[in-house]
C-alpha cells in the first residue's frame, strides 16, 4: 500500500483563523480531513503532520524517509530560508510537489525565490486550499502508477 | 453555458514528436482531446489554439475576450519575453493559469522569470501532459462555482 | 507634401473598452480622428496603423520608409522587448517621437527601460489621449519647418 | 483665475548663452516670454522661477503650495539627485510635467533614473524650448478643465 | 489589562556575561526586571520570552495572538534570515517594535537587511539596554491610548 | 550646562499642515515646544533649526560643534542624499540620534538606504511626533551621564 | 543530397539599401546568390528565408525539421529578445551556426547577450556579407563529412 | 585537559546511509569514533553532538561556551543561512574550523557563500570524511600549543 | 594675465581645526596661501572660494565662467552626489583639476564613485595640503602653455 | 609581400594531447602547418607563435607591429583577463581576428565575457581546428585586398 | 614511486622575512624541508617550485603533467585572476588541493572568489604554514590509495 | 642618499611611438630622463623600469624591497588585473604613488577599478608625461621630509 506525507511549514496551522482574506477560511484540520479521504479512497496510505519547527521538518522526513513515497510539502514561510529542507529532501530522494495555497509571485519579492523548485517534481500554487486536492490528485496518479 | 479558452504557445505543436524524453509522448492532439473531453462532462464549452505567433494570441486573446470565463495558457518561450501577451490578458481582465508542461525552475536562469506569474489566478507545472488536467479540474470548478 | 505615419503597439485597438479607468473612454478610431483632423488643418499628410503583430509593424515602418517624414509611435508592451522594431526604425532613419497614454514610472520596474527612448527624438508620456495630441502638435510643427 | 508655476533648475539660466549646440540658442528670459504669452492669452496666471538652489527651489515650492493649480518643472541636474525636491511637490500635492530640454536617455547613464518621473502627471523630454510650450499647453488645458 | 509580550531572540541569553564591550554588563534578567518594574507601574501586564529556536518564538507568538495587544521583538540573528517569524507577527497582526541593542548598520553588510522593518510599528537600535526602556515607553503609551 | 541641538531637514515646517494623514496633525512648532520641555525640565539647553537648504544644516552644525554636546537629527528627504551633512556631523564628532517620523522601510526602495544610519549613536524611526520625544529623552540620559 | 536553410532575421530584407556605412552594399540577394552557388557548387541544396516576423521563422524552421542537415542563421535583433525561436532550434536539434555581419560586442550593451550563443555549433561575426560565406564554407564542410 | 567539541549540522547523521556516491559510506558514528580515537591518543576530551535542529546547535555552543578549548564545525545546510549560529560562535569567542565533506564550490551558487568562513580559524572542505580527521589533527596541535 | 579659481567644497573650511589626524593641521587660510603665493611668483590670478553650498558653489563657477582659464576644485562630499555642479563645470567648459586631500579609494566605498572624474582635466588624491600645491602647480604650467 | 600573425595563448601548445573530446586530435604544429599552407598558397607571408605567458605575448606583438597586417588571436584564458594584451593590440592598431576552438558561451559564465571581442575586426568560435582555417581564410581575404 | 608538485604562488618566496605577523616566521624553505620529509617518510617524491611568473607556473604544470600524481598549490594573488593556470590543470587533469596560508574570507572582498575552488579536490586555508602540512599529508594519504 | 623606484607597466615602451594623440609624443626615455634630473637635482637615487611582465615587475619591486624608500607606479593595463603586483607592494611595505597618462575615468568601464588605489599614498591621473613629474615631486618631497 503506498503512502503519501503531507508537510505543512510554519504558521499553517492558524488557517482558516487568521488571515482568512487572504488563505479562505478551510482550517488545516479541514484541508487534511479533504486530502485524506482522497487518499482513502484511492486506497492510498496518507500522513500529514505541521510544524513552525525547521528541525521538527527535517526530523519528520528522514522518518518517513524509506517508508513514503510521495511527499506533498508547502514550505511556508522556510520556502525562501531552509537550505536544510532541501537538503533533507535531497538526501530521502523522494518525489514531491511544492505547494502554496496563495501566488507567491504576487508578494514581496523576497519570496520570488525558492530553494524546491528546482529540484521538485512540481508545482502547485495559487488555488488557496484546493491547490493541495490538486496536488492530491496527481500524488495519488503517481503512486497508482509508479508503487506496487 | 461556461466557456474556458486554452492556449499553447510557440513551439507546442511539436509535442510528442520531438524531445519526447523531456516533454513525453502525447501529442497537442491528445491533450487537446482528453481536457474537451474533461470540459465536455462538465457540460462546459472548451475551445483549444496554438500559435507560434505572439500576434495571433494576442488576437485570439483579444476574440474571446467578451465571451469566456477562463483561460487556461502555457506561453511556453513567450513566459519570458512577451509584455504584449500579458497585457492581452490584463486587457481583458479573465482569470488565467499559467501551466508548463516542465518545471522552468530546473532550466536555464533566463527561464526563471515569468510576465505572467504575478497576474496568474494560480500556476501548475512540472507534471508533464497531466499539467494541462489539472489546470483543466481547477478550472472547471472555478466556472460551475463563478458562471452561471 | 509632408507626410507622418502613427503606429500604435499591441492591444491599442482595445483602447475605450477596456480599461477605462486607466485609459480613458476614448477610442483608438476617435484618437485618430482628432490627430488625423489637425494633420489635415495642417496640410500634412498622416496614416495611421495598429497591430498586435511585431512584424507587421516592422513591415509597415519599412513599407513607408522612403516616403515619410516622421513617426509618432507607442510602441505598448513592444516598448521593452522588441530590438527588432527598434532595428527598423534605426534602419528607415526617420525622427520619431516615442509616446505613451500612461507612465511607465508609475508601473512595474519592467516598465521603466525601452529600447526606444535613446534614439527618439522626444519623449511624451502620461497625458492619456493627449499624449498623442502633443506628438502631433510637435510633429507638424517638425515637419513645416524641416519638410518642403 | 488658474496659476501655473514654472520651475527651472540648476545651471538653466545659462541657456542660448553656453553649450547652444545641445540646447539652443533660445535664452531662458524667451522661453519665459513664450510661455508666459501662451498662459496670458488663456488668462492664465503664471509665474517663472530659476534657481542653482535645491533649497530655494523647496522654498519656492512651499510658498506657491497653497495658492497654484500646477507645476512645470525641468529638474536639470536635480532630476537624478533631490529627494528633497520630490518630497516638496509631495507635500503641496500639486499636479506637475517633469520636463527636459535634451532627451536624457540619451546621455550618461546616472541620467536615466530621476526622483520625479514616477509621481509625475506627465512626462516631455527632448524637444528643446519646445518642450516647454508642449507642457504649457497641456497645463493651460488641465487647468481650463479643472480650476474654476 | 493590556499586555505587552517582550521577545528576545537567540544569543541574548548571553547579555551581560558575554562581549560586554559591545552589549553593556547588563543582563538579559536585569533588563527583564527594569522593564518589567516599567510595565508594573503603568499598569500593564507583561510578559516576556528568550529562545534561541526560531520554532518556540513562532510557538509563542500564536499561543499570545488572541490575547496581547503590542509586541516588542529584537529578533537579533533572526531579523535577517527568518520569513516565518515575519509570517507569525503578519498573522496575529499585532503592532510591534523592532528593537535592537547595537546598531546593525554599523556592522557586517548581511545585516543591513531585515525581515521586520518593512512591517513593524516603530524601530529602535543602537542605545544598548536602553534600547528596550525606549521600546516599552513607547508600547506603554500605545496600550494607555488604544486598549481598553 | 548641557546642550542639545535639534536639526529638522526639508519639508518638516510644513508638519501638521499637509499629509496629516501620514505625518499626524502635530505642528513643528508643537513638536520642539514639547521637547524643549522636557530639555527645560531636564535643566539642558536645547536648540532647535528647520532649513530646506542642505548647506545651511551644515553651517548650523559647524557653528554648534564646540558647543553642544548631542544632536538629534531628522534629515527627511536628506538622508538618502547628502554625504556633505554626514561630513559635517563627522567632523564636528557629536554623538547624534538620526530619528524619522515615518519608517522609511515601508517606503519607496530609494528610502531603505540612509547616509546617516552607520555613524549614528542611535536610531528611532516609525513612531510619528514621538519619535522626537523618545530621541530626545534618550538624548537626555546622555548628557545626564556623560556631560558635567 | 544534403540540404543547407539559411535564415535572414527582421531587417536584413533591408541590406544594401539603408545604413550601408555599416553593413555594406551588398544586397540580400546578392548575398542569398552567392551562397547558393557556393553550395551549389558543392553539390548540396540550399534554402533561403528572410521574414521580419518571429513566428515566421519558427514555422520555417519546424517545416523543414525533418529534412535539413544544418541552419545559418543571422536572428539580427531577435538574437537579444526570442527565446521561442531558441525552442524551435532545440525542438528540432539540426546544427546551426549563428551569424552576424556586424560584430554586436562593438554596440549597446543590450547587443552582448544572445539566446542563440550557448546552443550553436559555432559563432561567426563582423564580417559582412562575408560572415555568410564563412558560414556556408563550414556548413559545406560539415554537411560533406557527415551526411550522406 | 583540553576539550575538543564536534558539531554536525543538519542531515549528517544519514551519513553513510543516503547518497553514498556523494558522501561516501562512513556512517556519522564511524567518523565520530575516529576523531574520538585521534584526540583520545592525543589526551584530549572530545564531544560530538549532531542536530537538524538550528535552536539545538545554538544551545550546545552556549551550554561548553565556557569549558571547551576548539570547535569543529560542519554546519550543512546551515552554512548559508544561520546568522544565529555564527552569532553564538561569536559570543563564545573559541576558535573552530569549518569543515565541509564535500566542496561547496562545485555545487549550486547559493553553496557558495558561508556565515562562518569569514570568522573561522580555518577551513577544510572536499575530502570527504578526511576532512573531519585533517580538522581534528589541527585541533590537537592548536590544542597542544595553546590550552595547559 | 591668466586666471585660477580654486573651489573648497563643504566643510573644508574646518581644516585644521577639526580630525587633523586625518587631514593634517593646514588650515584652509594657510592651504590658500600657499597657493596663492605659487600663483602670485607665476604672475597668474588666483582666487579661493569655499561653500558648505552646492548652490553657491554653482552661482561661483557660473560668475567667473567667462573670465577665469582653469580650476581646481575639491568638491568634498559633493563629489558623490552633486549632477548640478558638474553640470556647471560642463556649462562653462573651463578645464578642471579634480582634487582630494584623503584618497577615496581607501574609504567608504559610497566614496568610489565621483561625478567629477571622467569630465576632469586630470586628478590628485591623497597627499593632504600638498594636493592642491600639485593641482596648481600643474595649473600653472596648463595656464602658461594655454593663455596668452 | 603581406603579413600574418597567428597567435596561440596559454596552454594550446598541448592541443592534440589532451582533452582531445572537446578540443579535437590536431595537434598546434598541424594546425600551424594547414594555415601556413593556406597563407603559402596566397604568396601571404605567415608567422604563427605560442606562449604561456601574457608578456611574452605582448612583446610579440609589439615586435611585429610594425610590419605586420593581420593577426589571427586566440587569447585562450588570456581572453577574460588580459588587459594588457588588449591594450597591446589597440597600440600597434591592426586588425585582428579572435579566435575560439570551442565555443565560450558554452562553458563557465566567467568566460562569457572578453577582452578582445569588442575591439576585433571580426569573431569565429566554436569550429575546433577549423576555426583558424576560417580566420585564416579571411585574413587572406583582408590582406588581398587592403595590403599592397 | 608517487610523485607531489607542490607549487607556491607570487610572492610567497618572501614568507617569513616580510609581513610575519600575518604570516608566521617560518620561511619558503623551511616549509619546503617540512612537507619534503612528510613525503620522504612516505617513499613518496615531492617536488617544489615557486614562482612570480603566472605563465613559469603554467609551464611547470605543463612539464610535469605526465608524471606526477597530485599538486599542490597555493596560487595566491593568481587565485583571483589566473584563468590560464586553472585551465592548464584542467589540462593536464590532475588531482589537486587549493591551500592558503591566510583565511581569504577575513580579507578584501575581491578574495572572496577563486578560480581554482570549484576544481580542486579539496580546500585548505587559515592554518599558516601548517595548512601546507595538512595538504600534504592528505595528498600523501592519496598517494597511497591510488598511485601504484 | 634616498632611493626612488619608477615602474612602467605594460606597453609603455611604445610611450611617443604610438598612440600619440592619446598619450602625447614624448618617449617613455625623455620622460625618464627628465624625472632622473629631477631626482639628481634632490640628490635621490632613482632608477627607472618597464616591463610588460606582471612577473618581472614583481621580481624588480622584491628586488629593490630592502633598499628603496619610495615608489612611483604606472600599472597601465595591470591596473584592473594584478593582484599579484598589488600584493608584491604591500609585501615590501613602501609608500607609492599610482600614476596614469590618460585618465581612466574617461574610457572603458572595466578601466575605472584599480588593485592599487585603496593602498597608495596618493593617485595622480590624466597629465600626460607631467603625471609622472608631479608625482616624482612629491615623491622628493616624501624623501626629504622621511628618509635620512
Amino acid at each position: 500500500m503506498a503512502k503519501i506525507l503531507i508537510i505543512h511549514g510554519p504558521n499553517l496551522n492558524l488557517l482558516g483563523r487568521r488571515e482568512t482574506e487572504t488563505y479562505g477560511v478551510a482550517t488545516l484540520a479541514s484541508i487534511n480531513q479533504q486530502i485524506s479521504a482522497m487518499a482513502e479512497r484511492a486506497k492510498i496510505h496518507c500522513e500529514t503532520f505541521q510544524s513552525n519547527h525547521e528541525g521538527l521538518i527535517i526530523d519528520e522526513i528522514q522518518k518517513h524517509g524509506g517508508s513514503i513515497d510521495f511527499i506533498i510539502i508547502n514550505p511556508a514561510g522556510f520556502t525562501h530560508t531552509s537550505v536544510a529542507i532541501r537538503d533533507a529532501l535531497l538526501a530521502v530522494n523522494i518525489p514531491f510537489i511544492e505547494t502554496h495555497l496563495s501566488n507567491p509571485s504576487k508578494r514581496e519579492s523576497f519570496r520570488h525565490t525558492s530553494y524546491f523548485s528546482d529540484i521538485a517534481y512540481g508545482i502547485i500554487s495559487g488555488f488557496g486550499a484546493k491547490s493541495y486536492q490538486l496536488a492530491m490528485s496527481e500524488a495519488i496518479e503517481y503512486c497508482t502508477h509508479n508503487c506496487v
